[in-house]
């Protein structure tokens, strides 16, 4: 019988702990025994596993016993706070928020590009933004046939990347615009309903948002080359799963767009949609439940002659979250 | 007593023609007559301008008598076959399709941009596409400034600039997914409620689709400078009303985003609306209903030594198409 790890869901209960317990059914994932932890808010709640039910449990530092692999989605300040403990165990935490991403000791890996980077972790392995994972299947075959020169990258994010309220904040909000109302914003800083808001997490000191920089420097410690020049602008719309993005990629030497289109076919964890004579091209609500990123609207770009423009989707709570974060745990695992 | 023009609208019941006739009368443009033109479908409705009721009427060659200017917002078709007609007779002709924009003959203009462009016009005006018309505010005061060398845009446009039926199809499906029910998109490709379809008009040869090439031709035509490099990206996304775009620049020579916010601060017909401490930046809802097209999220490129990134964001029925064929109109009578 081969080996069974002891995995824990830190952060059970919110969209993305979901979508990982799902995804380690599915993918049988050889759990040994699986534990919840969330906050004292979902005590007495259960989730179900391989048919059976598993109580959720507060997360404390003396329940970290018996475990081999932590996945965190709980935010910033349970990480920040758990994974040190928990890597001291000796337990690999795979974490889903930004606090370690840029941390030289910590490896930020999305498998299909740089698994090579989770030789010699120290226990805790991050796992990158959701708009960052899905660009880098994309952008890393292109960069190896011909290298990237810079990229400019404008999202359309969907709301469940804001977590389970942002998506009731869109329903309601868009039921009570229907109906002639108009509910005030919580989670956003704006109405989402029937709108767009240009600013995903804070400003920093150069006018771009923090989920903006994370993106430029994301992609920069994935594909292992900080001479990529970018930018992004990140702007959240009205849809509940999957992220979007225009992507204007200046490669070093040029490439045709049906070379590209041939690279994408081979490329793990890419799935091209791409017949524009057939209005064939990827939109969320097809990409979500998807574990591929699609890619679509492949085209030389007419204005630089290393151009090249395409848009991608990818389900922001699967590739961008919890499938990637199962996937590093497999790497781990077969590795 | 000063002049007075009679004016006829042409394709007065739609969302474009409805808006054009408030915009008359705000602006209390000094019409003497104004003549209301549709297909049959409309014969029958009135509209009601400064008081008073007035009758629609089936548009045909020997209606077109006793007027001065005629506004075109009836699709294509009508505006190639009656514009030429119309202008014959010396009748003005402001054209809001895209059918004579391309036309060398033809001014296509953005009155703030490029009015001189109107001199010695053969009673044909073009009125540029929406997305197009909103930027060149934003790019001509950059341009005279520091010269443009390249510009990338991704724009995430209303369904209003697909007419009323898209705006009925946006609202119905809507309300039937929040219920758990599917309606069968119409008037676009792919559902548009919660939903983004990186497609607007039809594709072209070059994987362009026309809509974005229009941006890109219109952009060098009213700027006046075939050497302006450009590429765009255009989707639908499910907003009422108001295009926004993710603008990235490549100016000739450097400047900074304070120069570009101070230089947008004195151009006629553009509002900065750019404050990161305070997320105030434009958004689609408060966009619309207003004249100016609003800038914010505006900061020096991290990615080129010359690169603006910008969010610009116009109400679509007004600066454009509306507003400014109305402009137009002004601008002709004023010179």
């Amino acid at each position: 019988m081969s080996k069974q790890y002891n995995v824990g869901v830190v952060g059970a209960t919110g969209v993305v702990g979901s979508e990982i317990i799902k995804i380690l059914e599915s993918r049988q994932f050889p759990v040994g025994q699986l534990r919840l932890f969330a906050s004292e808010r979902s005590l007495g709640h259960s989730v179900e596993f391989h048919g059976q039910h598993i109580d959720v449990e507060v997360l404390a530092q003396d329940q970290l016993t018996d475990l081999d692999i932590l996945l965190f989605s709980a935010g910033s300040d349970i990480s920040k706070e758990y994974c040190p403990i928990a890597a001291e165990k000796g337990i690999t935490c795979i974490d889903n928020t930004s606090y370690f991403r840029m941390d030289p000791s910590v490896p930020l890996v999305v498998p299909e590009v740089n698994a090579s980077a989770l030789a010699n972790h120290q226990h805790i392995i991050a796992n990158p933004n959701c708009s960052t994972a899905q660009l880098m299947v994309v952008l890393k075959p292109i960069m190896d046939a011909v290298g990237l020169d810079r990229v400019v990258v404008s999202t359309y994010q969907s709301v469940s990347g804001a977590g389970s309220a942002a998506i009731k904040e869109l329903e309601h909000q868009s039921r009570a615009n229907l109906s002639g109302h108009e509910l005030k914003p919580s989670v956003f800083q704006a109405p989402i309903a029937f709108n767009l808001i240009p600013q995903i997490d804070v400003f920093t000191d150069n006018g771009y948002t923090k989920e903006e920089m994370k993106m430029i420097n994301e992609t920069k410690k994935i594909l292992g080359d900080d001479s990529i020049q970018m930018t992004a602008t990140a702007v959240r719309v009205p849809v509940f799963v999957s992220h979007s993005e225009s992507v204007n990629i200046q490669t070093k030497s040029p490439i045709s767009a049906d070379e590209v289109r041939s690279l994408l076919n081979d490329a793990p964890g890419v799935c091209v949609m791409d017949n524009p004579e057939l209005s064939i091209y990827p939109t969320p609500r097809d990409s979500a439940g998807s574990d591929d990123v699609s890619v679509g609207r492949i085209r030389s770009d007419v204005s630089h002659p290393c151009g090249i423009d395409l848009w991608c989707v990818g389900d922001n709570l699967r590739k961008g979250a919890a499938l990637n974060a199962v996937q590093i745990a497999e790497a781990l695992i077969a590795g």
